[in-house]
């Protein structure tokens, strides 16, 4: 039985209530900080390069807005604005066990694009420019602990992409560290043990994106102390999802196989280009912008946070025109909950293929406009929506990106037949992926996390 | 028990002795073929382009020799020619079962670099021109069996990595495909057992480096039908090794962990550059060529091979100037034997770094000269030296490219410390890594797969 699957039914065995929590969480109004729009001219150490037309900082750390050129396999060629963010950071969450059972330190945590400033985040959520301290600021508050001499024992640590349609090949270090000695909660920092955090994820924009993708990376067994015969069938089906030996309709190594076909079927030919050798996009005093086509934009942000590292600083932000929708369907087969997952091609994937939800949009450019399963995903029959989350984006290079996570059931009638580029996988089969990095795009590690709400 | 571990025991289940397979390969002279030195105006179908220098087919397909930067951490700059093959290709045994035992399909393939010519390969190598037919060859044999519609059961299927110091992020497709109809075996094809193709690695310039990676990919077990008693304490230890279950130094999660440290720690920037913006190099009538620290040069070859699929070509080689070493030190712990690996950086490799032997030379330009453990790599002390192999690189890119690999077992003297950059691991720890791609170099999997002859 592993820390992470008792720490999964903790229940009672938990420090605090969630009533305690929403009492500490409303104790952090977001009223102490400020975020406004400036033009880019205002945006102190940053400039645009005037030979690229790329947006950098002086320093030529943090990030820059640059161009991308992508060939797809019909010989298009597509090109759009980037952010490149060369730096590994690291995404850790400080796991400690209380009444024998882990609890994770999250923290109340602003970020400029938040739409509700603050949200749930990891313990540490450092880029590197944070922890080799370019920026001036104070230092990472627990960082010790995942990097250095005092790290504490390392459970996971996977490197991990982020949104291939708005980064040029960033990957996080996904880590999770255990800690033996006493370590006291900073006002910010609150000990919840997993369940209770799970329970969270239904909450709208309150578990953050970077809380997401490590709750994600952590390998949970079958529930402990459940009793089958008072679950419904369907919480069965899922329960069965976490069993290694529970029947899959695909064996690992089918998988795998599949995997590797998707990946070396695409054969998408992509470079990075000065921003001014991108089509149809302008830079205005206060935007970038695109074509009416355009699902982005980027803009300036002036900034107050007196709990941050630094307590006031201007930055870029990319702000998506819409909300993303990511849905996977999910199925029982055999008793077992099976997620119906795709391979799907982003170009700034170093792989350019990983594992997503059955349905996300918006569609990469350059691929079929055509969705397919897009009316199971958004159907409105509320006895097949399993779970439905509207969650933010990283706020802290994005405004406002808002996705609608989807668990929707299907039925029998669903078609047995589904397109090559789709498989259905098991809970514990996604789970075992998860150990290694470029498996899964962030939004299925997102679903990935909200489907152990279901537990 | 695993098919793969059955058929690493195989003993007098094989169709046919190894002394068979030695008459059948002596069968197979190399006098038919011929190759030969031409300059490259005469490499039909291959120019020189004006604007880069870059030497390139026609076709824009195969490969190309261009130029590759890399700014190494010390902020350096060093620049090379480079392979450039973006195409992946197969990597195919086909196994299917006689005597209830695996068998392996190995060819009597020739490629033009291969000092001896003819050397023991997988089923398939196809690069994706092949099975494409770009070069308007007969088709790719048994080919049908790993590609489309009559594909057999895929029990390996992964990406591996290449030589880093040639290649740009090159990576091939590993498979192992089972079949249980009945396929014929033509001429140059032979059916053996695993335990066989192990001995046979032990031959030097036998087993080709394809064939070798494949071998590598394919998980064993701890042997079946062995006498711990009628062993010795080395060979005990390597028998250990195997097992999921014996105690290793690390956990896995601290491995993970570890190699997930080595890659972030190297920042080197790397770029493809126009040949001719790689100072140092010249390229004359007859090779691309380097100062006297350049480890290698390109040539240009005709080649008359009657059982190809193309029987006369001409191409460009990549010609080392030295054979290479790799070498693991290797030490029974607590009983279980540990093989001792160096997280190496090479610039054409898609993350820089990968696991390696723990000696590898020559070293890469811009790394520290001094090699850690090169005097026990290279001891004379033969009670030490448990394999002594010398192989080749791919024939189809290198022109004699030898390497010599070595298991060289150190004693209770060895110093317990060691650099950061290295890990004790055992084989069950690398096996269970190979499942995923871009853990191993391809010369650590060369070892891996000679570490299995020592069963």
């Amino acid at each position: 039985m592993s820390r992470f699957t008792l720490s999964a039914s903790a229940g009672d065995q938990a420090l605090t209530s969630l009533a305690a929590f929403h009492r500490w969480w409303a104790g952090h109004s977001a009223k102490r900080f400020s975020v406004s729009r400036v033009p880019f001219a205002e945006l102190d150490g940053w400039y645009l390069d005037p030979d690229t037309g790329n947006l950098r900082h002086d320093s030529g750390k943090f990030f820059s807005i640059e161009g991308l050129r992508y060939r797809t396999d019909d010989d298009r060629d597509w090109t759009q604005p980037i952010i490149n963010q060369p730096e590994t950071g690291i995404l850790g969450i400080l796991v400690k066990e209380f009444n024998g059972v882990l609890h994770c330190l999250m923290q109340a945590k602003m970020e400029p694009g938040n739409l509700n400033t603050l949200q749930l985040s990891p313990t540490v959520q450092a880029t590197r420019s944070n922890y080799t301290r370019v920026h001036r600021g104070t230092l990472t508050r627990y960082l010790e602990y995942f990097h250095g001499r005092r790290r504490g024992q390392v459970l996971v640590d996977v490197l991990q992409s982020e949104q291939g349609v708005w980064f040029w090949r960033k990957h996080n270090r996904n880590m999770v560290v255990l800690v033996t000695e006493d370590v006291p909660a900073d006002k910010d920092f609150h000990w919840l043990p997993l369940d209770q955090v799970y329970a969270l994820l239904r909450v709208d924009n309150l578990v953050n994106m970077d809380a997401r993708t490590v709750l994600a990376c952590m390998p949970v067994g079958p529930p402990v102390r459940v009793d089958p015969a008072a679950a419904g069938p369907f919480t069965r089906a899922v329960w069965n999802s976490y069993d290694p030996d529970a029947p899959a309709l695909h064996s690992r190594a089918e998988l795998l196989s599949w995997i590797t076909d998707c990946k070396v079927a695409c054969e998408w030919k992509v470079d990075k280009v000065p921003l001014n050798q991108v089509p149809d996009w302008t830079t205005t005093a206060d935007e970038i912008a695109g074509g009416p086509d355009a699902r982005f934009r980027v803009i300036g942000v002036a900034v107050g946070a007196p709990n941050r590292e630094v307590t006031h600083w201007k930055q870029p932000l990319l702000e998506p025109r819409e909300h993303g929708l990511a849905a996977f369907l999910a199925k029982p087969i055999d008793g077992v909950l099976h997620l119906l997952v795709q391979a799907r091609a982003e170009p700034g994937l170093r792989d350019l293929v990983e594992l997503a939800p059955t349905v996300q949009l918006p569609t990469v450019p350059g691929t079929p406009e055509t969705v397919a399963f897009a009316a199971e995903a958004t159907t409105a029959d509320t006895t097949r929506i399993r779970v439905d989350s509207l969650l933010s984006e990283e706020g802290g290079r994005f405004q406002h990106a808002l996705t609608r996570y989807r668990v929707v059931e299907v039925g029998d009638d669903f078609p047995p037949a589904i397109p090559e580029s789709f498989r259905w996988m098991t809970v514990h089969q996604l789970s075992g992926l998860l150990e290694h990095g470029h498996y899964l795009n962030v939004e299925a590690r997102t679903l990935v996390a909200c489907v152990h709400s279901l537990r």
